[in-house]
């Protein structure tokens, strides 16, 4: 299978701390948290400013990538559907995606709200929402 | 710096061949496609079906990853910005992020409208869009 290597550019840093704790999606309950950026990062995070509505993609290392059928919501009593119609994170490439807004710059750290990662969870990614994919919606 | 594999699950087939002709954002022109995934995916995709509104995940694998400032938009009239407050696909994880509808399943393969990526694009993921992203906005 063909595979490409993906790097950490940066990592959450949450009271989040176990697993069990966290909610299954960010407006149930996800804290503040801070993303720390690696040094070598800086230049690219120049313009992003509080108040923006950025989507945060992490690798969620703790899940399991051989899980193609899941309980939604891993919910037992619900039916087992395939994993690409769910939001499991245990799946074949672990990606978890985070709308939230910035509250606070400070050099290497962007104070994020509503953020349901656990703490150490790396960042691969950051992306500005674009209104088109509101108002398409 | 830490990094991890992220495997292709599938490949974009699409009349879309060239970089130059490939528009910006699904809204500017994009083409319906294929999504054919590998056959180990097979399980994953039950429960997808016509009408689903999914968020194809693909590896940009034509993108350069060095690049931490870019004109918005490829425009070179515009001033540099932190490649993090755009949706450059150069960028360093070269992730690219499209919202599509689901309008035929046949076996490993779905038809999807409107994807703006090239044919032989790597898919990493595929995931349901949830009501509450749409009205959380």
């Amino acid at each position: 299978m063909t595979s490409f290597e993906v790097r950490a550019i940066g990592w959450v840093s949450s009271d989040l701390k176990e697993l069990d704790l966290a909610p299954r999606q960010a407006d149930e309950g996800a804290p503040e948290a801070w993303l720390v950026f690696e040094p070598e990062m800086s230049e690219g995070l120049k313009n992003l400013k509080s108040g923006d509505h950025v989507l945060v993609l992490t690798w969620l290392n703790r899940a399991r990538r051989d899980s193609l059928r899941v309980h939604p919501r891993g919910d037992a009593s619900r039916p087992l559907e395939g994993v690409f119609s769910t939001r499991s994170p245990h799946r074949p490439n672990p990606i978890g995606l985070h709308p939230v807004e910035v509250t606070a710059t400070e050099g290497l750290r962007l104070r994020v709200r509503h953020l349901e990662a656990l703490d150490g969870t790396p960042i691969i990614d950051l992306k500005p929402i674009l209104d088109a994919e509101v108002s398409r919606r």
